[in-house]
């Protein structure tokens, strides 16, 4: 089923206020058979109290069994299908250092590496070289490179890695095609690809990406390590449609990480105020409260401490997590969602495929039997267990912003 | 998936019987959090001794968070997915008044209007004249207007509202195209539209459209209020695959009110007797039960009572419902599935989205633990939250009318 197409025709406004309060990477795994989860470990008095006045569920971020990146674990927990809306890896590598792309903008992630003197790609990492000798060298080439008709911006990531934006320029920028195949050859001894246009629409973005690599390798041949580079992940802008055009949300993101506000700009959000920590991130909360619908509030160190197999530590950060749910609380949402947008259990050291604990609270939500939030709790929760990209839905619902579906 | 392409295949018949009862908006809230819904409140002796012995799960009409209206809430119910299946706004009058539409039959809601000594439209529903007004100035048209080669059916509704059917004449009546564009211009001091096909094969409806409407200006130029109509809704019968075309089920209708009468017809059940009461209902059951294998019984009041925001009166009316469960196990259904088309809370005096408890007893169903019906105990019951669609597969499998799939 279409839900985006059902929403457009059902959508009302009114002046309710939601929350996302998302903790990334919540869901986790107990230490050994019949313990705790580090969310059931963790003491969340506030969230509990919610839990018992609220409704609890289990999301399952694109289907079941499937562990998602942060691409397609928030996109499904906006209520974008995941699967539909693929960013392509250079789109999703300028998001994720905050760059905010432009329609007709071709971003590409580009590995520095290293040729031969036969012009053979000798390694594909060069080295591996480190960011702090990497990052000059993408200055330099952002200072140096030039193309006729078009912008180019370069960007340093980490290590061999950076990025490229392609853009068309003048007050009508024309747009890039974002078909061209990688020039890696995903080899050593082999010359670099040409740019190979994957359709029409892309063949000038193809003949700019071939210039672009031969200005590189004339600017960086006395390179020891970084004498050259391959492009890859070519591609557009992901076309997605707005938080507003689908929802008739005015929605506010309030991000620390780069990565998550750009995922949030891709969907049409404000990225709203500077925030560093979860308290600032409340501060910004309380001052654009009455300019927003909708606030996505995103806490990095649930993922990442469960990255680090660091079970404590995640605890920890949960508690950290519900601390600040009094500060969301006195606002007065009408509807406040507290969820992830996959599980990082630190027993896995990764992000994986068990359904997230979501904890659902509004007036009419139809309380549940729960008492505290929890993965045990959330099986048996009056949400079920739904694919995250309803969750959207039951929010407008139970924000009073969705009309009756036929008559 | 095509739920009803993998049902065509493997349906098998037999001597079973399969009654679903159904409470319209039977699901609701409790009063304050923590307390008891309509459902939970009710002494539902009968129902709960099914709980005990069935698998109680909560259904989801359309998808989560969407409220649906009458119509696409009983098409889900009996199995057709309400977002594929629409029914036009003039089909569903029409069928809410009873009237039993043909194929190639155009279905259209019509508002009388008042227009000013320009032809322009000075009151889009003509003072809301009262119906006893409208329904002699409706008997005048349906006797008067005459158009080639149609036949013009016109039927009363209420206030300024009534219904117009144009059908084809003879023995192998042409169906007429059913796409033509409001003729409601939706504001006022401007005049009617003419009507607009909005497809090749509706020309000539558009044609027809705006003969009847010439015909009653003409008629009731003198009418003080209702001196013109406008024309909306303006649709075919829907193209819905009969009952025992995809169930392989002979299916009766046993319901008091008009519009349900009608959603049932639309599917291809019959609709036998004019019971007026659950009792009588219930004597119409006991009457055609040899003659047919599924019985949908409709019990409107939950639902009237929880528009009404009326909690003891929904729960007294519940407590009917219950009331008659005995006279339905008498006479020894193989399935009897016990639910509602959508919730209707009193405390949200409307229509929800929220889950619909649902019962279903047979023999081999696999009990859960249920005890009791009520909206918690269908939260961890067997058949778990599950698409409303499919619980017409579940009876057909707990009444042995399924093969299995695949070798």
């Amino acid at each position: 089923m279409d839900t985006h197409a059902l929403l457009r025709q059902l959508v009302q406004k009114n002046d309710s206020k939601i929350e996302l309060y998302v903790a990334d990477g919540l869901g986790g795994l107990p230490q050994q058979p019949g313990g705790k989860t580090e969310l059931e470990t963790a003491a969340t008095p506030h969230l509990d109290k919610l839990a018992a006045e609220g409704v609890l569920g289990g999301s399952i971020p694109v289907a079941p069994g499937i562990s998602p990146g942060s691409g397609p674990g928030h996109l499904g927990l906006v209520g974008y299908d995941p699967v539909e809306f693929l960013i392509g890896r250079g789109a999703l590598e300028a998001t994720g250092i905050g760059f905010e792309l432009k329609d007709g903008d071709v971003a590409i992630r580009a590995n520095f590496c290293t040729l031969d003197a036969d012009g053979k790609i000798a390694d594909r990492r060069a080295g591996r070289i480190p960011t702090e000798e990497s990052t000059p060298i993408v200055e330099r080439l952002a200072k140096e490179i030039a193309i006729d008709g078009v912008e180019v911006i370069v960007r340093p990531v980490k290590e061999h890695r950076f990025v490229v934006v392609f853009r068309g320029q003048g007050p009508a920028p024309e747009k890039l095609g974002g078909s061209v195949a990688d020039t890696d050859p995903q080899a050593t001894g082999v010359p670099p690809l040409a740019a190979k246009a994957l359709d029409a629409a892309s063949e000038k973005t193809a003949k700019i990406c071939d210039e672009f690599i031969a200005q590189v390798r004339k600017l960086l041949a006395d390179e020891p390590k970084a004498n050259c580079c391959t492009l890859r992940g070519i591609t557009g802008k992901p076309s997605i449609p707005s938080f507003e055009e689908v929802y008739g949300l005015k929605a506010a993101a309030i991000a620390v990480y780069p990565m998550y506000k750009g995922l949030a700009s891709l969907v049409g959000m404000d990225i709203v105020g500077d925030a560093q920590t979860l308290d600032e991130q409340m501060d910004v909360l309380k001052s654009v409260w009455d300019q927003y619908d909708f606030f996505f509030i995103h806490f990095k160190y649930t993922d990442s401490t469960g990255e680090d197999g660091a079970f404590d530590a995640k605890v920890q950060r949960t508690e950290e997590y519900d601390s600040a749910v009094p500060r969301s609380m006195d606002l007065g949402p009408d509807v406040l969602i507290a969820t992830g947008d996959h599980s990082t259990p630190s027993m896995l050291a990764s992000h994986s495929w068990h359904p997230v604990p979501t904890l659902l609270w509004a007036k009419n939500c139809r309380c549940d039997a729960a008492t505290e939030f929890g993965e045990q709790q959330c099986v048996t929760g009056g949400l079920g267990q739904f694919e995250a990209k309803h969750l959207m839905t039951l929010a407008l619902a139970n924000a009073g912003r969705l009309a009756k579906f036929g008559a």
